[in-house]
């Protein structure tokens, strides 16, 4: 059986600015690739109401998972609540269950749950909540649209309630050689290697160092004996190769 | 006149599967920024041709300018201008000033162009080149489609060789403060702020420090003027907040 799918949803002008570099996705990529859910396109859209409904109706009408990352906080431009509201079409309110963990967790802080954090209560009908063991405020699942916060420190927490519930698939296993010769020197190599094991993915990243071109291959699939296979052939035609960390 | 909009697409495996953490996209979205350029979209596709294809015609119907990286190499995972070919609709082949400037940098280098290095010479029809002053490959622009390489060092002189001949518009002055309370703190005066300076863009980042909880506050529009005016107005509501560095 084929792994899970997934789609990430990053919204985030500061990511489009410049201004910061995404942090979620590379972490979620990874998370996804242990838990055997293939996350297989990423999309990153501004603040903007009906860019974030579009692109959530895509997504989650062609992957299995999607996964959203910011606009969930108390300010004026977190607006993912509802974007994800209007893409299902559902009602959203300020939700018993939400507003009563925001209520403890500012009374143990001493601040106060004002009008701008009861925002963050905000839950879309049907959703079921994420945990948040940082900072409270939940997240929340909808149909198969999951939604957490953008801090990375959140984010990760959200992630780590999350993933243990998904049903994943078999994590690829991964191996990779650096040779050091130009891409244009093994790509013959690499195509009838492709060819052979029509079930492996053969990616090939070139770098240049000190002066010389090399390239680092990289052989994944959910069979290790098959994988180990391909990397046999490939180090006898390369004698030279060097194992490479991290595949 | 409002500025030029643009989205990016990110053609690479190695990027979903958690392998790579992307460099090319916070390297472009600052330099468009700079360049009064928006950056609305990003995408993110495995090298699989139908969804490369499927992204290219949703974007570059929606903004001025596509710009993709990754997937021009001599490698048989390497499908892009493949890709760009079959959503524009026109011919790929071998094209004579393209196979030029790679038979003269193999030349140079000693290294045979065989039939791998020769990929690197397949132009659609109509496209004008993008020069690779790092490894000789060229890109190429065909209709508002800017087709890079991936690796960073060579996207980003591809970068450089074409930002200054496309039409820019304002760069966006940002400014921002970091004011040490809490979100839900300053979101009533934010979205106060907001509704009174509707031509800026108003974004709030929070962040956790030592245990204790901040914002930063980022302020960014076409006018230093009225960006300006708006930080005065959120310092004199936060006196205790600080410049924060790079907006």
């Amino acid at each position: 059986m084929p792994n899970p799918t997934a789609a990430m949803l990053v919204i985030g002008d500061e990511i489009l600015s410049g201004r910061t570099r995404d942090a979620n996705m590379h972490y979620l990529a990874g998370e996804l690739a242990r838990h055997g859910i293939d996350l297989c396109e990423v999309r990153i859209v501004s603040d903007r109401h009906e860019k974030i409904v579009a692109a959530l109706n895509d997504l989650r009408a062609d992957y299995n998972h999607v996964f959203t990352s910011g606009g969930i906080g108390p300010t004026h431009d977190d607006i993912t609540a509802d974007a994800v509201a209007a893409a299902f079409g559902v009602a959203l309110d300020i939700r018993a269950d939400a507003r009563e963990i925001l209520a403890q967790h500012y009374a143990r802080t001493g601040l106060e749950l004002n009008a701008a954090r009861l925002r963050m209560a905000r839950i879309p009908d049907g959703a079921s909540l994420i945990a948040n063991p940082v900072s409270s405020a939940p997240g929340f699942t909808l149909g198969n649209v999951h939604v957490m916060a953008g801090v990375p420190a959140v984010f990760q927490a959200m992630v780590a309630e999350l993933l243990p519930k998904l049903e994943g698939g078999a994590a690829l296993f991964g191996q990779s050689l650096t040779i050091p010769r130009g891409e244009g020197e093994i790509a013959e190599s690499l195509k009838a290697l492709a060819l052979a094991f029509p079930t492996l993915a053969i990616g090939c990243y070139p770098f240049q160092r000190d002066g010389a071109y090399g390239a680092t291959v990289v052989v994944r699939g959910a069979e290790k004996a098959q994988v180990d296979t391909a990397l046999v052939q490939l180090a006898a035609l390369f004698p030279e190769a060097t194992e490479a960390s991290g595949a």
